[in-house]
Parts: structure tokens; C-alpha cells; sequence
């Protein structure tokens, strides 16, 4: 436990991972919150552009070029990909932590990264490094890591929704199928019209299907904790709500014999210790509400009529489990805080 | 082509599905609304019960018990199930043709219908007679049946979404996966806390995962149609919005050096002549709002990047293609008329 | 009655406005959609853009400069303001009727357009020809008029939700309150961080209540049909739905013992004859779903606690009845057509 | 300050104001929830009923009958009204404090409050005694009260919203207009086809516009403060959204002539020492989103083009500044407490 606060800043405050950030920093007993860089913002008060801060935060947006990151213990980017993987290294060569909300250092196959966003890497040694911050299978690596990639949102539902089975060798690894669907704050805070309200109200649509970046993410970590290659079909929709989402996720079993207990227990045992990760009783379906602003991960267990399939549904809320809540878990850990520390926010229902 | 008008009677109209046959009824060349029916509005004006309505509609609903049905062409029952069975037999007896929206025939195998629905069948020796109303399937059954048992939302989607593939023999099928999603009109009118506006908005859940009634309708169709029995691992979800569903469906190839653009020949050669299907161009993505109020199937085909999978999506309004539309579509059939008769509204967007 | 179709086109249909007269259009009749400009989308399919219309329409957008307008027998300009002033003189001495969907001629008095619309007007001599498209009030000059200003969503809503009164002379014109709330398609479909679904679901505010352009425009068009000058306190608020705009307007009357079926008289008489507005019975109240889709404007009268002020309660669909249906209404009228031709589709609920 | 837990029963803990009670109370340091009591969920689980509490609390529902609640020092009642008139008393006389969020002991006028609500009052002894629950404008009587009756969401939000304009006497105090929309969790969480998603969302309406309950306890609460009698025309609406209210309130100004940072500085002296009132600088909208889940009213001034009328737009979280958060901050005060404990948390925005 640290005595002083940790100053900390936020790297694209703008956004919705961003702003969720925010809002968990300001909440939380032991960050003091030193920057908030946004290029569009630069100089205005924070409480302007989010006036639910007004009387909360006395803080002006910063220019990302005019202030000197490296005053501060921790600094987290919630920008887009291709920017933390410029100023990571001068950061981490002065002994700031950096815990990177975007894609940057998440693959750590560079051809693989290279191949899904479309730019050359610009710190390839520090891809090893990275730890890949989801607590529940990495605890102990990110506690002494310097650079944390954070898992976004789908990434997290899909790896600790299907890890116990994997872990028991009970499905067939190579036939695995994630369905997923999310909340419209995933799409970010980007002025297009495709987001517009008038767009997506009272509708839902796939998108990705042919492709999405979180697939080879989720397959490579998974892959790397089983010492065995995954394969997944990856299905991504777009949900009429605002935040959380869900994961359908759908695997073969290798015998159908199996007691639906026992692939439950799998669940039970893998989270028993587990703060932040809920295992509902069978018969259970969880809804994304049931974690509408707070830093948890509900899975549900189901089988398929004939037996042979194992389903999980598993729910969090984008913004924090899948985003700025596993970031503040990530640093909890590497500064020796108690886990939980400022992610204890009761979810809001309804 | 008749020249009278064709009298109808909606038994059931107080629930969604009854007022959307209402609103198309109503806007049928051809038709003439003589009776609707509903035991707890007996008496009462509808345009009383619909404002939408007033000025457009004069009838007042009856109590089922104080009309004769058999005065009519043709009845509608868009009853929870039970009700039709115990009706249908004396109104076909009278010649009256009878469509009925609820689950009462659509199911071949009576001990798994009496499995699925919990009570006795009341009129088992219909159940062969009766045609399964899914006209891009059976047109010409329809055509000459006097008692049609209309599928609703989700087998529709899930069948014309598999038909072709099932059709080619090029996926295993008894590896089927079909993950589908419901706005909230299709859980009824029912008083229901766990339908309130304040439970369900701006939230997604699974439900019946370990079983829903559609999935045996389904598979039993397919295996009837395929000569082969096919197995269908089936979720349905809970989508915080009115009108649509939407249908992602996984086959997993027999062989995986198929061309994606002969799997899509399937689907664009299979509905060549179809008005209400439209199989959009690869590399698209169907969004539920682009049929909303209006009875289209639109689906789009995907391939997992492992290649090994199809993924198809779905999508339909399901009180219009998944019920009372496709309704209309099967009257129109049985009586003659141009099968597009009073279904040729465009959706409404946004 | 034409006995040819009557050729039309549709200038800047990329916008809600413009799409939901092509919905409109396309479904008419008797007219015959020759031309579609947008800037940005000239030269792509509107099925491309619009897949609700896939197999419906084949036409592709135009490059606004490189289509003959005075081709056409009617245009519509579905444009923002200070595009169709610009272009109808030409149009209008080559003989083409123009329909007006922007705000270019809604407002007489010059001083105070260029005033609320910050540029100068480019068509002042047209401004005294211009015929307000408010059926409803101004039948006869419409049919007459080669050039339509339509009205939008709040000042139909609130115009014909106050003119009974106002005719009655039982009101004080210079006291009103019009509270009216748009759903987000009355934003606009321009790509902006504020209409996201993200910043607007689940969320309500006002917004221009110091002032908004629509305050003036019913003053004036109020003020003329009176011949007395009124004056209303107008705040318009924005509602987490896609289409609809509901008007609840207070009148403070001059003698508070007159009967409240008296005031409800004025109104079913005042409309008696008119297809398109709804008085509902006293003790109701209309919602924006009842007129979804539909071109119906529709209210309900009711009285203060303390008997002084008329409340009416008016919605109506801001994208139908509030827009492109009127523009409709107005160019049947102008064609010799029954006003409701292609205008009769039923609301679309739930 | 208190050293011990203040041991607290909720009595209807099923309902929404009551469900939000809970998830503050359970945050709040200082607080021991002893019992929950439900009538439908007696013996159950909490976290059966709320899978969002999962893991943070082990109570079950108590039926009311069953336990002894002047064993707590203070019980919140989440009743329907006419509950807590029947219990209070004993409990009052046990020495235990009584937080009512229902409308038993709202009004003052015995004869108003039979007409409003319809039933004869158990408790007319109380009356007197009881507190009215709006500690901004009554803080000292609230901190030695044993009986508190809490405002309710529009009251709150109207008061507040107009009591600085009254208190200066500068608006004609008998020609007040509040139009006021809420979420729809403000109509409760019974099973009600009215409040069904599908009838409620994608849609908005006035209710209760000739008369609606909380009106004449408005007038009633600002008469007594004024000394003098205010007349307001009070119109309520449903929102498409979960949580939030909004007022829209007009104000005939006395004197036309007074400058608008006349009227705004009124406002900034009036709440400048209040925890959860916030103005906004002159130009702003408060957006309802901006407070949610948060124990703040929030508002803006504006002012008429004519300059005759001041609008207030004030919005607040129904249920919390409009209810839980009302109630616990009226405890904090009765038990000493600083009165913002347990009441910090930021608004979920998006």
C-alpha cells in the first residue's frame, strides 16, 4: 500500500474509454489525476465538456505536446492504436508505468498486428515486454509489468468465458465460436453517421463477420496460456443500447458424456478466488444490465439440446470490465494496491 | 384472381402479432376484416384499444364465443397455443381455411409437441394435413391446403437462412449452430415485469438456452425437407428494441476449399425467383431496421477466417416475415391472388 | 386526375427528410421519381445507400450540376436552408412546380428571415409568391401555387394545435406556450458527435430555449391569419426516439367559466372535414407512436386544475406529416389529386 | 457523527425507488440494512432477485408481518401510499425514525389529500408533524424531525426549480407552468401491458394533463413558504428512457424590464451553498443523462424572445435526487451525518 498518492494521467481523455476513466480515476482513494491530454480540447475546462463533472473536477484538458508525461507514476492511453506505441518507450525509459487501453502491444506477433492494423509497428521491442493485463489469467505478470496491454471488450468475455474449458482439454479448441454483440459506446465517440442515433435505434445488424482484429488477439492468448493453437469463428453485432456487452460462445465437446455439474464446476473452481468474475448457478442467464457501470465479468453455463455443445454467456459493461475498470485492476496490481480499490461501485439497475 | 371481396376473422387480435394482421388486413385489396375477436375487449371499439387506428377501422371486437366463424373464408388465429386446435376441426369441417399463427400443428411428431408444450394434443389427426406455412419451401402445398400452420419468427430466419447450404450437402448437418436475437414485441402482450420498459431497455440477456421450443420445429422441418436428420444447437436472446430479428447461423463446411462465391451462388440461385428474400452481395451485413414494417428475409453470407465456417445472417421483421405477413402470404396463396397482394409496403427507415 | 404520371424529383435525398419522400414517392401512384441528386453519393445506387430498398428502386443518385430539372413537371428540395433559393427561380420560369421541404420561403418578412438564418436572401421577389404548405389552413392558395414553403414538424403541430382558439378569439394570443419535443431524426443526418446514440439514448434535454427558428415563422404565419399580432414562448426539447414530435401547448383563456366541450367543439369542428388531423375524445391523449409512419397530425384537448388554461396536446410524425407527407399533401393538392393519394398507409405500431 | 451503524429496514424493497434504496444504502458507511421486506419475495434471496447484487449482499426478503422493525433506529418506506399512514405510528412511538418516499404524509390539507388519493387517512395525527423532505429548502426542520415525508420526483425537481424566482417576488406567482417528462421507471415495476417496452419505447405522450397528484402538493408546499397562494398548470409526460426527469418551467415576469443575470444571479445565491443543486452559466441545457444515478438537480435559466416569460429547464435522476438519494440525504441530516454521505457518486455518463 503506498502512503502518497499516485499522480497519473490519461492520454486521450475525449472518448468514451476516456471519459469512463475519468470518472473511475475521480472516484478512486489513492490516483491523483495530474493530466488529461486531449488535442480538440486543449485548454478547456473538463466540467464544460462533461458537465456532469461540474463542481467534481477543476481539471483543463491538456495539448497532448505541452505537458511532460513523465512528472507522473502511471499513465494511461485511451487513445486510438498508433499513438501509445510512439511515446510508450520515452515514458517507460523514465520510469512511468504505462498501462495502454488501445491496441498496440495486445498481439504479439508483429506480422499478425502489422497484417490487422494496417501500419508498421513502431516499438517492436517492447512487444515482449507488454504484459497482457486481464488479472484472471496474468495476475502475477502484470504486478511487476512496466507496460500493460489492456484487453478491450470482446477479448475479455470471449478468453475468461472459455479458459476453464480450454484448461480441461474438455472442447475441441480448434471449433470454437464466439457470437458477440455490443453496446454502441464500443464504436467510440467519432462523429459518424453510421452511429447517429436515427441509425441504430431499434435496430441490430452484424458487422465484421468476415473478420475482426479482437480474433487473431484472442487467438494467439489463448493459444499461448494452452500451449496448443486455437481457432475461433468470431462474430461481431451492434447492440441498440448504450453500454455492455454480451458473448454467446459456443464449444464442441470432445465427449458428450460429461456432466453438465462437472463443466460447471470447471467455472466455479477456476473463479473461486475471483473478485470481479461472478459464475451463476445453472439454469441462469445473465443480462448486461445486471452490470451496467461496474467492474464484473457474469457468465452463465448452458448445454445444447443433443448434448454435444457447451454454451457460455458471458456479460460486462464495455466501458469498465472491457476497458477503463481492467485498466485501473491492472494498476492496482502493479502499485500494490488491494485489487479492488476504487472498482467497488455496485452496478446501476435499473 | 377472385372478385369478392374474401371475408376473414382474426381470432386473438389483442396481442402483436393479432395487430399487425390488423394493420394489414385492413390495407389488403382483397380482404374484409369481419370479425376480430378478443375475450378481454369483447364489446369495445378497436379504434378505442389502437388510436393509431381511429377514423380507419369501425369494428368493435367480439367475445369468440358470440360469433359464428364459420360465416367467413378464411379465420386467423393468433392465439397463445391450444386455442386453435380445439376450433380448427369444426371451422375446416365448414369450409372455412384456416391459418393459424400459433404453434398448434407445427409440429409433425405429436410426443415431441406434447413434450415441448406441456399438454395434450386436441385434434392429432390434423396434424398430418396440416401445411407448414413457410411459402419459399412449400408454395405449392400452401396453395392447396385447407389448414395452414404458419412458423413465426426465428424458424423462418433459420431455415431460409440454412436451406441452401443444407440443400448442396456442403456443411455438416449436425453441427448447426444458429445464435438469434428477438426485439421484445416477439415475448407478446402480456403484463409481464420482466417486459417493462424500465427491465429490459438498454440491456441484452440470453434466455431458453438450454432449449426453446423453436429448435425441435426446426429441426424437424429440415430433416423432413433434407431426408436426413439434422441438429441444430440453438440460443435465442433478448434485444432491447421493438420490431426485428436477426439470425447468425454457423454451418461448418464439409470442405473447406470451397469458393465463398459458389456458397453465395447457392443462396442468389435458391431465391433467383423469391419476392420476399433478398440475398444481399458478399461483403455485406443486414441490419434489422432495413425490414422493419415490411415482410422481406434479407440475409448476407459470411466464411469464418479459418475459412471452415459459413456464417449466414438473417434478418426480418418478426411481426411481418416471421408472423402475420407471412400469414397474409399463405392466404393469398390458398385463394388465388398474387402472392405479393397487399404485402408490398417498404420498410420504414429510420 | 392526371392521367400520366407526374415527373418528380427529389434534390438532396441523402437526408431523413429526403429519404422518407423517396419512401413516399416511390409508393404514389401517380408520380413518376425521375432524378435523386446528392453531392455525395452521385453516381452510387439508392439501393447501395438504402438497402431497405433493394429490388424497389433502381434508380442512382445524381450530381445536383449535372441534371436538367426543368425536365420534371414538381421538385422537391429536401436541402438545408439557402439551397433551394437559389435554384427554384430558374425552375419556376421554366415552368416547374417547387416544393420547398427547407426553410427558404417559410418566413415574409425578410428582416427577420435574414436575421434568424444569418445570410442574405437570394430570392426576395419570390418570397410574397411563396404559398405556406399548411393544407390545412391554406388549402386553396396551395392548389393554386407554383411555389410551396412546407411548414416543418413544430410550427404544423403547434399552428394547427393552437388555431381554434386563436379563430375563437377565447384565448390571449399574446400569452402562448408552445413545450414541443422532437425525436432525433429532427436533427439531421449530418455526422455529429451530439446525435450519437451514445450521447442521446437514455437522455433528455432542452435546447435553443432562448430561441430557435421556428418561433418567428409561427408567429408571423399565426399573426397574418389573425390579423393580430401573437406572441409565443417556444421551447423545443429532444427526445430519445427516432421519428415523432409531440406539441403540448398552453393558452391562458380570456374567460375562465367557458365549458370545456365547448373548447373540444371548436376543435372537432375546426377539422371536421380534414383527412389528416385527428381530434381525440376529451379525456385522452395521443402518443407519437399512434401516428408512426403515418401522415396524421393528432391531439387532445384538456383544462388547468384551476380551469385558466386550454392545454392541447398535438403529435404527429416529424419525417410524415411533419415533412415529406405534407410536401405531398401539397403537391396533390397543386396536381388536382385526392389530397390523400399515396398517403394513406396505417401508423405502424407497435 | 455516529460511531455505530445506524441499523435501517426498507419496507417494499421490490420496487424501483426501493431497489435504488437499497444499492445506496448498501454503499453508504455508515448504514446497517437490517431488514428488507417484500410481500411477493418473502424468504427469498436478495441477490435472487437482483443478480447484480450477487456476492455483495446475504440478505433475503422478510415478509413485513414477520419481523419487528422497532428494532432499527430508522425505516425507509418504498411503499405504495397508505402503508406507511398505518405503520408509522407505532414505530414513531418505539423511538424509531420514519423516512416516507411515498405520498402519505406529502400534503398537509387532510381534505386535499382524500380527494387526491382516494381513501380516508389512517394517521391525520401526524400530519402536522410530518416533515416535508426537501432539505434545501427546509434543512433544520429535517434534522429534528421523527417523521420525514420525502417529495417525489416532480415536486423536487419544480420547487427547486422555482423557488428563487418566487422567494424575490419577481414572477406572477398564480400563472405558473410546469411541463414535466419522466422515465418510465417513474410509473413503477408493476406488471402493466401500459409500461411493456414495446408500448412505451420509440414513443412519448402527455398523462394526467387535466389533473395529476403531485400539482396541488406543489401548490401547497410553495403557498406555505410563500405565504401567499401559487397556482401552477402542471403537465406530466412519459419518456422512451429508464431514468431521468425533466421540468420545463415557465414564469410570467412581474417586470419585463429585469436583465436575465438579474434573474440567473437569484439562482447562484439562492443554491450556492447546496451540495446537489447545480447551475449552469447562462446558454446551457442541462441533459437528464448528466445526473444519472447521481443525487443532483441540475438547471439552466432562460429567458422568452419577448422577454415576458423566464423558463427554467431542471432535470434530476428520479430515483435518486428524486427519491433514494432525497431520503438518504434527509437521514444523514436527522442522524447527524454530513448530509452528502453515501451521496458522491459521479454520474454514468455515456
Amino acid at each position: 500500500m503506498t502512503k502518497d498518492k499516485i499522480r497519473v494521467a490519461i492520454v486521450g481523455a475525449s472518448g468514451y474509454t476516456g471519459s469512463e476513466l475519468l470518472r473511475l480515476t475521480l472516484q478512486h482513494p489513492h490516483l491523483e489525476l495530474v493530466y488529461l491530454t486531449s488535442r480538440q480540447w486543449a485548454g478547456r475546462a473538463v466540467s464544460d465538456e462533461f458537465p456532469a463533472l461540474r463542481g467534481r473536477c477543476q481539471l483543463h484538458f491538456s495539448d497532448p505536446n505541452a505537458v511532460d508525461l513523465s512528472d507522473c507514476d502511471a499513465v494511461f492511453f485511451a487513445t486510438p492504436h498508433g499513438v501509445c506505441m510512439q511515446q510508450a518507450p520515452r515514458l517507460l525509459e523514465a520510469g512511468v508505468k504505462v498501462v495502454d487501453l488501445s491496441a498496440d502491444f495486445r498481439i504479439k506477433n508483429i506480422t499478425l498486428w502489422e497484417k490487422w492494423y494496417g501500419m508498421p509497428h513502431q516499438a517492436p521491442e517492447y512487444l515482449q515486454e507488454a504484459v497482457y493485463g486481464l488479472p484472471e489469467m496474468n495476475r502475477t505478470a502484470i504486478a511487476q509489468a512496466r507496460l500493460i496491454a489492456c484487453p478491450g471488450c470482446y477479448p475479455t468475455a470471449v478468453q475468461l468465458g472459455l479458459w476453464p474449458l480450454l484448461h480441461a482439454a474438455c472442447v475441441d479448441e480448434r471449433a470454437l465460436i464466439a457470437d458477440v454483440k455490443s453496446g454502441i459506446s464500443g464504436a467510440g465517440r467519432e462523429a459518424k453517421v453510421a452511429n447517429l442515433f436515427a441509425e441504430t435505434a431499434d435496430s441490430f445488424k452484424a458487422y465484421a463477420a468476415s473478420g475482426h482484429r479482437h480474433q487473431p488477439e484472442i487467438e494467439e492468448h489463448l493459444s499461448l496460456a494452452l500451449h496448443k493453437t486455437v481457432e475461433l469463428c468470431f462474430v461481431p453485432h451492434l447492440l441498440p443500447m448504450i453500454r455492455g456487452i454480451e458473448a454467446t460462445l459456443y464449444a464442441p465437446l470432445r465427449d458428450a458424456q460429461i456432466e453438465t455439474t462437472a463443466l460447471h464446476a470447471l467455472y466455479t473452481q477456476a473463479y473461486a478466488q475471483e473478485t470481479f468474475v461472478d459464475v451463476m448457478p445453472l439454469g441462469s442467464h445473465p443480462s448486461t444490465r445486471s452490470v451496467r457501470g461496474a467492474n464484473v465479468l457474469r457468465l452463465a453455463l448452458h448445454r445444447s439440446v443433443n448434448q454435444r455443445v457447451v454454451i457460455v454467456s458471458a456479460v460486462e459493461d464495455n466501458l469498465v470490465k472491457g476497458a477503463a475498470g481492467q485498466a485501473l485492476q491492472c494498476l492496482n496490481l502493479q502499485f500494490g494496491l488491494p485489487e479492488h480499490t476504487g472498482l467497488s461501485a455496485l452496478p446501476l439497475i435499473p
